[in-house]
């Protein structure tokens, strides 16, 4: 996928080949930072402020100061789809970490590093069809999980086991208590009811989660945040994940085995028609 | 304090001005990479096999492949002591990311970038001696704590928040089990045996640790690894700490309570007594 050529950056807007960074940087030998990845849809962020929320969530949960307001940061992200024209489906990737400073644990006297570029991103309209297939994994991660860190390794090996089993995500599991997935957060139904593990710092508080939430409401469907178990997924009538890129996805299969019949839900529909209302998408 | 001018990359010694990473880095934008640490005394490294056996074993545990033999690494590390012209005290990083690629979990079809560079560092001689203060803090780390990866935001998190309080270092503790420290491993003394955390995935093997289980056994003081308490600490003896650039480090003070009278402790003494002797540390 093609990266646009403008990068926003602490220091303005600057062409993506000029971006570099040394050596002794607090991202790249840490992972002292912070991210967000914003969905775009025909040149426009969904979720923009909620996203924006959290990565002002995290950076203060890492006791990092991101040196400019929240409402500037919007304004500069707005402009970043100006300069670049972006008409297309894409998203938009920012990061802040705790600058460039001589490699000691302790915090740096150094200027934060920010950048923030966008990247083409069709939407999965296949996978969103006809569902995905999934494979389960001990969540090894640390306690922090409702930080969105740049500390992404077990993150990479779950992403990469469910790869090499030809599946699309790994879910996460806590000595059989599921959390959530590699990069996103699942739900099962059961008897018409939707379960997910509840807002605690186990899991992302992810954006999207926020919105089924509320689509669930709308469309009086339960949803009872509450942990579920390994044999609560083998057992669901319908289970899908959401993030700001899979949208609100059907799990078809987990571990080899059939979700119910190995379909997409009724109700996993209703949420994805509910999303796309929600995020203006045209066919 | 100054990084020698030659750094060594996998594309061979380059100047440190010149060694620059773009923004969609594996080691910044995921941590997704290992390092190590060695330490250098008077222009020769201390343990280097042993610290690039435990690269290699972190790489094979993240299912990095580091396309070198350790060999050759260490000829080239070796070179790159020569190409310094270095002959003080000092430290050499290094480390190894899965490379420069469009950001993505799965792994990338990417060379991995590597980089080792040297950095001027006299010994903590003043700490050494009167040794160093020290806080407990919650253990929040990952569950492979044994893998020394660049995911460190919870070691930089609790490393600074010892700084806040005037102290040195923080021993962190799951649930009142105590597991090593942000940057070091931790010994109590208590009846003239050493206790310390077993070498499980909670901890990292520490290569110094590796020493001081030897200098015990040469020494004849029994050195016992098992699990203990926060408690324990309290009522210890002796507490100590070490890593390759704290070697064996007498803790006085923990959460501002003295450990027995306050002064360093008689075996921890010995023991850096032998370190200084392994090392080949002349005053």
């Amino acid at each position: 996928m093609a990266v646009y050529q403008q990068v926003l950056t602490d220091d303005g807007f600057v062409k993506q080949e000029q971006l570099h960074f040394p050596f002794e940087e607090r991202g790249l030998q840490f992972g002292d930072g912070i991210y967000e990845v914003i969905r775009i849809y025909n040149g426009h962020y969904y979720l923009l402020t909620e996203h924006i929320d959290r990565l002002y969530r995290s950076a203060k949960a890492i006791r990092l100061h991101l040196p400019f307001r929240k409402q500037d940061l919007c304004k500069q992200l707005l402009e970043l789809l100006e300069v670049n024209h972006v008409r297309t489906d894409a998203k938009l990737y920012l990061q802040a970490t705790r600058g460039s400073a001589p490699r000691d644990h302790a915090f740096p006297n150094a200027a934060i590093n920010f950048y923030a570029y966008i990247e083409d991103l069709p939407r999965p309209t296949e996978n969103l069809l006809q569902g995905v297939e999934t494979i389960t994994t001990p969540d090894v991660r640390w306690q922090h999980c409702h930080i969105k860190s740049l500390n992404l390794l077990p993150n990479v090996l779950a992403k990469q086991e469910a790869i090499d089993h030809g599946c699309f995500e790994a879910i996460f599991h806590n000595n059989g208590k599921v959390t959530e997935c590699s990069s996103s957060n699942i739900y099962i139904v059961k008897k018409g009811i939707i379960f997910t593990h509840p807002e605690t710092n186990q899991i992302l508080h992810g954006c999207v989660r926020s919105k089924v939430k509320q689509f669930a409401t709308s469309l009086s469907i339960p949803f009872v945040e509450k942990r579920f178990l390994l044999e609560d997924l083998s057992r669901a009538d319908e289970v899908f994940l959401s993030s700001s890129t899979s949208e609100i996805m059907p799990v078809i299969k987990i571990d080899g085995y059939k979700v119910a019949t190995g379909q997409p839900g009724a109700l996993t529909k209703k949420l994805q028609h509910a999303y796309e209302q929600d995020a203006g998408i045209r066919d």
